[in-house]
């Protein structure tokens, strides 16, 4: 068994903290302590494990020694980690499909509670895709871009059309490389071939498809997300936000959506405002339906729609454990199968809504986008109704101020204002050496490691000129937003971290 | 270290027990011993663990355990079942995608030495999708069947074509289930993304999906490749052929082709026939070149041009041990990447060919369809030029006859004659109970499970009335058709089986 942490050791945010103690009072358990009581396998954490022919599980453990087949561990380890990449790309690229779908189903009016709500960015798009926009509806020239973006997914041969948007030198390396991908499903399918016994056994060439398997989601299937999630929910700029399990409310219906899709959350932000709905839970006792996010489904609505935030992907089961919870409604991803059995204790309802993932336990109303704001509705009239099995609450009087929602379509308008919108500013200091540079922190809040969480722990390790603040306090929970915040050394800084960990942030300090 | 078992515990095949004899006496690892050596991971081999995020891998070996997430025993299980079969139904699909691009070429007279030689059978297969066949050439009728197949494989809505092909009730209770495949890589694709962490967690809804995924296999992609396997090489009929290493030449230039892939073996094929590949192997001091095969690539050209079969995948580093092949020439899947360590002790040359698999140490002449004829005398030259490097050759003067090719087209034909082909005689002898049953076996010779192959297993244990003979003699090696066989009760039977054991076979008794 491995070590007990203490619950400091556990985690640094005090929310969570007071809910894992909570936990600790009632004897439930938490991925926290799951984490604690499961000894990791050390062969196959480090990708010397092959399961993928009937001779083994074979597992490379002496220097030198191969598999059954005489694979090597560079190869195993290639084989691994490219299948890893695979499943990254299917899963978010399944997303970007969903939304293309759902884009073609607004432009021909088939949906119930969805519009286009930034047409500048549907021409802009549209436009770098030589889309005709001229003298054309909206919904003509949406239905024009669905159509060229669901057709990346199957496409045979020739090069993804997002890849274009990329910097020309970029473009030019990739070609040279043979690296930009075909279509979205036939890299994400010929990584899986290439896996099989006795297929590709060179690791730089294995890892050469995991870059265009890679690509086929960053440039493909993820992109295609955000242009149609900002076409249809519009393009995020700077809103105040909060986050963290403070923001669950004692007098209303708490309902939190968690996962990762937009589609529906942003209909069930829509019905929630609804005099109907509003009336409902009035009549159930309760001052109204509060919606909060948890993991990505949390930082879409956040960043659009300043819907507060509960937490992150380690937060899910510790709302549960607040007692106030009526409802969480899941899509897809990131959903702990343990959030079942834990709302057992509670009154809490889970409710899966995506027709690919359902939880044994869980209540299912499925979404559909052709009656999305219906579905919306019948979910947060059974959240209302489970007000009344409502006990005692624990919710934890901690949450912070943050400001999310800087896209580079909002810095570019920040920095350069309407008529003038550009990097250029940004670009000339850095040039000039009076910002120091530009930093991405990219990570996720897991258990794996059991110790500070990546995004933390690279917060806290960059070099002394681009630091963060060692006292970045509103940010270090959510770890979202703080613009101009000031430290002992007197730089300012524009910070963006998403309250799923998983996303972009960036940070420029300014000397 | 798991038990060491004797060379007659390893294989019941006397041609691969001298070869592994062979093998210790000159001190050489194969798969048998690695196999003894290495312990297969029991709690991987039992999908008791979960390594699909990063906070495992999480071993499952308590009742009632969870993953970290709180995945339970069933859903991990599910999860490592269908990523499985995703990855099975990518592989043999790719490789029907690869077929439908061949045939377009083709079609198209982009290629070098193919031609469409079972014009019958396009006229029927593309008859069968309403492609007009009337005053058409077989360029222009291929044309069009190889663009409704290349367009299965990236297919996002409806059913894929193949499917009507399936007899009704099946394809109505398949529509019922909701599980014909929308495309091929669609349904892997989505394999993939229910797997990813905090996806799809009822085990039941997961496998419903993997019948899916298995479909836009079997109906999909192989079918895909069965068909043009057929139109640009003949469909097989009964052919003489023999099977195990004694095909082995000791005056010849032993070319063994292995893999899954007909595009480049049935090319090597016709260069080997050439004058001019013939009189280069003479003026090496050889009397010709004589092909073989290992695996799948093996049955693509005995069944359809009687190349004698080397031997099974388990045969592919004994007929390297045996001294005498100059080139083994593989394409893709089911190659053990200890092929290139184990080459070294012998002049024989390991040849990769398909753009998607290298092996590190291997020669890679790569495989153009478009020049299809030009690569394969490359290569052939190459094993011919190495034939002077050969020393001592052991090879088993151990080979059986038998007869491949009984596709259900010629059983059809088999039963019917020309004008009346038809399965009635059949059909009418099961009804009255005069064949006592039609039986399926299949299976792989792999090392897995560490005894008896999987196909002996189901041969030697099928019930009293439909048992396959104790002495099927010829087949029990190859493990390929008897026709006519007759055992001590006096029943006969028509029986194939592949040399690779891992295609379909079938049992026909009459009483």
């Amino acid at each position: 068994m491995a070590k007990k942490r203490s619950i400091q050791e556990q985690t640094s945010d005090p929310a969570a903290q007071a809910m894992l103690i909570r936990a600790e009072e009632l004897g439930i358990g938490t991925a926290f302590s799951r984490a604690d009581n499961m000894v990791p396998c050390n062969i196959g954490g480090a990708g010397m494990c092959c399961k993928l022919c009937g001779m083994g599980p074979c597992r490379l453990t002496k220097d030198g020694q191969t598999g059954v087949c005489g694979a090597t561990i560079d190869t195993i380890q290639a084989r691994n980690l490219i299948r890893a990449i695979a499943a990254g790309s299917a899963a978010h690229s399944d997303h970007g499909r969903d939304m293309a779908f759902t884009l073609k189903a607004v432009a021909n009016g088939e949906t119930e509670g969805y519009m286009i709500r930034d047409v500048a960015k549907l021409r802009m798009v549209a436009a770098k895709y030589s889309i005709p926009i001229e003298k054309r509806s909206p919904e003509e020239i949406a239905n024009d871009l669905a159509d060229l973006y669901i057709s990346q997914f199957g496409q045979q041969r020739g090069t993804i059309a997002p890849i274009i948007r990329a910097p020309e030198k970029r473009q030019k390396l990739w070609e040279e490389l043979g690296v930009i991908p075909r279509g979205v499903d036939r890299e994400v399918v010929e990584a899986l071939h290439r896996t099989h016994i006795g297929d590709d056994q060179e690791p730089e060439h294995i890892l050469h498809h995991a870059i265009r398997t890679a690509l086929a989601d960053g440039w493909g299937g993820s992109m295609i997300a955000t242009d149609v999630s900002d076409i249809l929910f519009g393009t995020p700029a700077p809103i105040l936000g909060q986050a963290n399990l403070g923001v669950l409310k004692e007098d209303m219906v708490n309902v939190v959506v968690h996962g990762h899709e937009p589609t529906l959350s942003e209909m069930i932000v829509a019905a929630s405002q609804d005099p109907e709905i509003i009336e409902y839970a009035r009549a159930a006792g309760a001052k109204g339906v509060s919606l909060s996010g948890i993991c990505c489904t949390a930082n879409e609505i956040l960043m659009r729609q300043g819907i507060p935030a509960a937490g992150n992907f380690l937060h899910q089961e510790l709302a549960i454990l607040t007692g106030s919870v009526e409802a969480m409604v899941v899509d897809v991803q990131c959903v702990m199968q343990a959030l079942v059995g834990l709302a057992q204790n509670f009154h809490t309802q889970i409710i899966t809504t995506s027709p690919k993932v359902r939880i044994k336990g869980a209540v299912h109303i499925e979404f559909d986008e052709h009656k999305a704001l219906t579905v919306a509705k019948q979910i947060l009239r059974k959240a209302i109704d489970n007000y009344k099995n409502r006990g005692a609450t624990h919710i934890p009087n901690i949450r912070e101020d943050l400001v999310p929602g800087f896209s580079h379509e909002y810095i570019n308008y920040m920095l350069g204002g309407t008529y003038r919108a550009s990097f250029r500013p940004l670009n000339d200091a850095i040039i000039s050496g009076r910002i120091r540079g530009v930093a991405a922190i990219v990570g996720a809040y897991t258990l794996g490691g059991r110790s500070v969480p990546a995004v933390h722990a690279q917060a806290q390790q960059s070099p002394p000129h681009c630091s963060i603040p060692k006292s970045y306090g509103a940010a270090k929970i959510g770890f979202m937003g703080v613009v101009g915040f000031e430290d002992a050394r007197g730089t300012v800084r524009l910070l963006e971290l998403s309250p799923s960990g998983c996303r972009l942030a960036f940070v420029i300090e300014r000397q």
